[in-house]
């Protein structure tokens, strides 16, 4: 599999309140368009990552939405998958160039989360998990993610300090990020004295609520050099899935879509998780990472704390790990996350990320989950 | 293009006071699989058309709720582009398969809309509309196709009279079909004289809310005799996009998505519109599928009403339309009625459509409508 990324867009991510779901899609869009020096016009296909447009601003059809904005009247899709939206429009977007069908399409992610009161994107995101088995019973995801810290906890004596400092690192690496949604230094103890969520889980563990929209321009690979003279190349995709309820999972400290759709991304390149310079993984809680980065194969299973404790994940470690500042630090937009992902890959092989920059960089990964783990995407970047 | 469908399975379309979306959705996958004689585990990915599960039921993420609730952990991804989502996934299995990523795919449609309340459901139908410039100003559907027919009928002379004909030719084809929500003729005067909706549609000429689900196992073309002995080949794809308000297109009685799609589907098969033998159209409204047999080419535009003075549209006719009924008389499952279409195709191609059976049906087109008009999918099909 070879595919160049061309172009990146991205708006800042926060709390837009001048803005709305189609103004920040469009900004993300037309910065793709003009980094890949690239015309609407040139586009074949759009393929938008959205989790609940529906129900967080009454809109559905926001694929044609953002054609129509554009003035294209080309295919445009809408790809759900909760949290992972961006990064299965990403993988379509891509098996559109594959199949012969397309030769330049524009992939995005978006979502406008703030103009709700904050019980009514709580009860939105519930969406992502099993309705009838969880959220129905009052289940939340910071709950749901509690239960999969303290077990990890339990089984391997994972500490406290070792998950805090999951988001001292990524607020670390976010204030060096010009989108992220916060840029303030936090410190461990202040991550375990911030107000309680869901036991052992504190403000500080939980990404935030965030509206943003990002946005690549693929491109068939033996067409990238005519546009651009620094394409960066998707080498492999694998994307699984697990049961939506977590009780119903035989273990809560793996997941095995994000293990599954690892294994199928390394099979496609021939790499192993020894290959990857960096990563980003989806931090919707900093337990969430603890276990990707275990599950990713980073490390042995139960020795995600350590990672944290050895630096290995910070950069200029072994192992960067959310060098943009993870879903924690730069914020997390549900359907713009996986494409905000992939936007830190480009920018880190293209050898333009500042001063977060990984020095060598020359194989990256992309992690994206959605609920509590029952669908994972995993892409593998390249220069 | 060449992509074989192996296997159908549907639900009846109906009121399911005693089924949920995920039950719907696992009979119509199930029978799906048993009609192509595949076992769940040779599935390689799973497409789910869904347009609102989110509001209609609380669940997004529903792709992966399907692999999860048959036991499976492979790639499952919701496509959405309103009533045109079951059109959408159709297209993304097809990509998946030319992509060389996937040899068979389950592609299902699914949507349970009865458990709101009428003003509910049309509110969360709007979502397919422009939120900003319609849906909040108190426009709905029925009042959109309403002013697509009193143009018609003021550009090309349209009668009500032909209007109604749509809705009593499918009433007729939809009690040939066993899986119908409504089995009963009626009347043209009885369609006239029933209730009013909007001015000139009335409940008659309208689309029921319905429940259901649809499935197809797409396989690629040269594995599909080790399962089948008659697979029918999806041999053009075509899809478009327009504005989402009607007020921003230039025509009120033209879909243009329909037309470029159209166009693109039969360029791909080097077909023109004489060569279809009959069509499944997007009759969501009457009027709707009198556009639509006129971007399609089966008549000039402006002469849709006289294909049903001249019964050209009934099966036995020149071009049967809606032989399975239509949205019309089968019902509308928003999400599931781009299924439902392609297993009409199937039935028909196999010579297995019994008393609805178009002669010597050879080629047929599928025609699947988001909105008013800003997404359209065809798909031609041939033995």
């Amino acid at each position: 599999m070879k595919v160049a990324v061309i172009g990146i867009g991205s708006t800042n991510f926060g709390e837009h309140w001048d803005q709305n779901l189609r103004q920040l899609a469009i900004e993300a869009g037309t910065k793709a368009l003009l980094d890949a020096k690239v015309r609407g016009r040139d586009l074949d296909a759009i393929y938008l990552g959205n989790m609940s447009a529906g129900k967080f601003v009454g809109q559905e059809h926001v694929g044609a939405m953002i054609s129509g904005e554009l003035g294209l009247s080309i295919p445009a899709t809408r790809c759900e998958g909760a949290c992972a939206s961006g990064g299965l429009a990403l993988r379509q977007g891509l098996f559109s160039i594959l199949s012969g069908q397309h030769d330049i399409v524009l992939v995005g992610g978006a979502e406008k989360m703030t103009d709700l009161t904050i019980n009514s994107v709580t009860s939105s995101l519930m969406g992502a998990a099993d309705q009838e088995w969880e959220s129905y019973y009052g289940v939340t995801f910071p709950s749901l993610y509690a239960m999969i810290a303290r077990r990890h906890m339990h089984e391997f004596g994972t500490t406290r300090e070792q998950i805090a400092k999951v988001a001292v690192k990524n607020h670390h690496n976010g204030i060096l990020n010009p989108v992220s949604q916060f840029k303030k230094e936090i410190t461990v103890e202040q991550v375990i004295n911030s107000p309680m969520v869901a036991d052992p889980l504190t403000l500080f563990d939980c990404s935030p609520i965030t509206d943003g929209a990002a946005a690549l321009i693929l491109c068939k690979a033996e067409l990238a050099k005519k546009y651009v003279d620094d394409p960066i190349y998707i080498v492999g995709s694998g994307q699984a899935s697990d049961t939506l309820a977590l009780h119903d999972r035989k273990s809560l400290t793996t997941m095995n879509a994000t293990v599954k759709a690892a294994q199928e991304a390394y099979k496609q390149t021939g790499l192993t998780s020894k290959d990857i310079d960096f990563a980003e993984v989806h931090d919707c809680f900093t337990i969430a990472e603890i276990v990707a980065t275990e599950d990713l194969g980073f490390c042995k299973k139960g020795e995600g704390g350590k990672l944290l404790d050895e630096k290995a994940t910070e950069i200029g470690g072994r192992i960067p790990v959310n060098t943009s500042g993870g879903l924690k630090s730069v914020g997390h937009p549900v359907g713009a996350t996986g494409i905000k992902q992939a936007i830190e890959m480009v920018l880190q092989l293209r050898g333009k990320a500042g001063k977060r920059q990984v020095k060598d960089a020359k194989v990256g990964l992309t992690h994206n989950v959605g609920g509590s783990g029952a669908t994972a995407v995993v892409h593998i970047f390249s220069r």
